[in-house]
């Protein structure tokens, strides 16, 4: 794909922004692109291939959203910016003087989405991509319930240090704590250092959601937690006798 | 490397093009090369680098080949893209004021390959580096039999996704099936989304050979099939009642 | 973090140094800033973040050293640079305008020590960054010890491939041979392919520390050898009848 975006703009600076994703995980990429999509500058552009459905039907899609280019397959990967911003438009990729010509049914990065970006990164107008799409998939985002107590949530991302991050917004939470799958119960701290090593902490994590590590070492390993996971947050502090699970 | 590439020409922009290959796995790292050195532009400068003999009487070898230059050890790592064209000269690098120094006996990537890529990337001509080599080393290819109706071949590659690639060129098949290791039968269709969640599937993959996936698997894997296991494709479309292992 | 750098300077060319390391892993990171930092051109600015105590009170620091700018958590993560040269100045990153105004206690990579690099990298003087910092953290490390005859170390680094690192220098030996945890004796030879297939092997490695590497395979692995294991090189020859383990 570098090779191919090379070719149509050699001075192109490419950085591998998020290459840790596991084969097919829509759900992680789309986390992960919208932890770091606006960090970088405006007219930056965006390729985001996790592509299982690749030779299908799912349409290409490039949407043009707070001045930086998202291209993608239309299979969910744009969900989570979707919830930050709103795209000015989104076309379908369908430009075959774009596409590259020997194009393969089973690599699209290479052949589609490569091409689009290099084309685009040159100056081509986003119009001359293709027709504008409407409806791009979404994929079904689990939501935090707020009874006026407390708060019910999941855990939606496990980062490759073992950190449970969970979709309660820190901005609604203040101090208190979790329960984890009704069990572990942990206080929600400020950074990982107000824990002893060992020991688990609740914090708001760097994308800005509640999250539950263990200092110097792996939440998802010691607690046994994995993906859907139920979180509940409370604000009554905890007890410090029952403080760890 | 790339920081001894960087001190020679900062200006550089060097892209990390695949680094996912195992230690010492040269026929993995000739089947990466073979399948995007081209796709690069004009100019560029290929550092190939999996060198298991480093310190030996193997050479360093820089070619110059359809407008591109490749430096690698000559342990076979180009022998794929030398049956995709031929080198207009290759020489081997000797000039002890491009070498390091204080090089040493263990990376020569640091010591020999990189400062050769920097000087050529600067404008150094080929034939600077050392004097013309003749006879490079290539590895032992397996090539497919083809009896006038089924061919015979063999898996020669395996990705990250656990796709089983074979070196039957997809260029010379159309439908049909083929029967892994004597067992295993499975339709050829155009691309993954064509089999169900689960199937496996027979098609042409990216880099233009018959390759066996499983559509949201590991194909290796789930039929216990490694390198070298025989495939033979067969123009006769499969009966769908036994279409899947 | 790239995100970050990019907005603040969209010309800078950002490369991965090395991103192999284990979570937390603080001695591996001084390892590898020690090998690579000064093979990057002068005015290179290095962000070397493995921060376990990020959110702690521990500071945030910017040295200047040998014409290159090192960004790093106090940690001792530039431990093994400090034992190469010194640094002509270092402060403490605490300029507000810089450090990202969102900044998360979770992620200073991305809201501390990327910003102060971008700066760095488009011009700002070092001393904009904060107040001289004196005292940086330095990790304990094992020193070898030489009896006269022999010299007695231990295994501090271990790599990708395998090979077992210690701390003593390659140029205090010439040949003989070396004992690991007191019982496995492997001659010193110049490099890997002097060894057969399969076979034991200590050598000067790249680094210029003496390692023990196995042709072909992991030395870690064969040898069940991690890290702090006691090595001992003696400099007669080995009897070639007890060659290898």
């Amino acid at each position: 794909m570098k090779g191919v975006i090379a070719s149509i703009i050699p001075s192109a600076i490419i950085d591998d922004a998020a290459h840790d994703i596991l084969p097919g995980d829509v759900y992680a990429a789309s986390w992960a692109l919208a932890g770091y999509w606006r960090l970088y500058p405006p007219d930056t552009v965006h390729v985001a291939v996790v592509d299982p459905g690749v030779g299908s039907a799912r349409r290409a899609l490039a949407l043009e959203i707070d001045r930086r280019v998202i291209i993608a397959p239309d299979n969910g990967i744009i969900t989570r910016v979707l919830m930050q911003c709103s795209p000015s438009h989104t076309v379908e990729i369908r430009n075959t003087s774009v596409i590259r010509a020997d194009s393969s049914a089973t690599f699209h990065g290479r052949d589609v989405f490569a091409p689009a970006a290099g084309h685009i990164a040159s100056g081509m107008p986003l119009e001359e991509l293709g027709p504008l799409a409407a409806d791009p998939v979404v994929l079904p985002i689990a939501v935090p319930v707020h009874d006026g107590a407390s708060i019910t949530g999941s855990i939606i991302h496990i980062d490759r240090f073992g950190n449970l991050a969970s979709n309660i917004p820190g901005d609604v939470i203040r101090g208190g704590h979790v329960a984890l799958n009704g069990s572990a119960r942990i206080s929600v701290l400020r950074t990982y250092s107000d824990a002893r090593e060992g020991d688990c902490v609740a914090l708001v994590g760097s994308h800005g959601f509640v999250e539950v590590a263990i200092r110097g070492g792996s939440a998802a390993e010691a607690l046994s937690v994995g993906m859907g996971a139920v979180i509940v947050w409370s604000p009554a502090p905890l007890d410090p006798r029952t403080w760890n699970p």
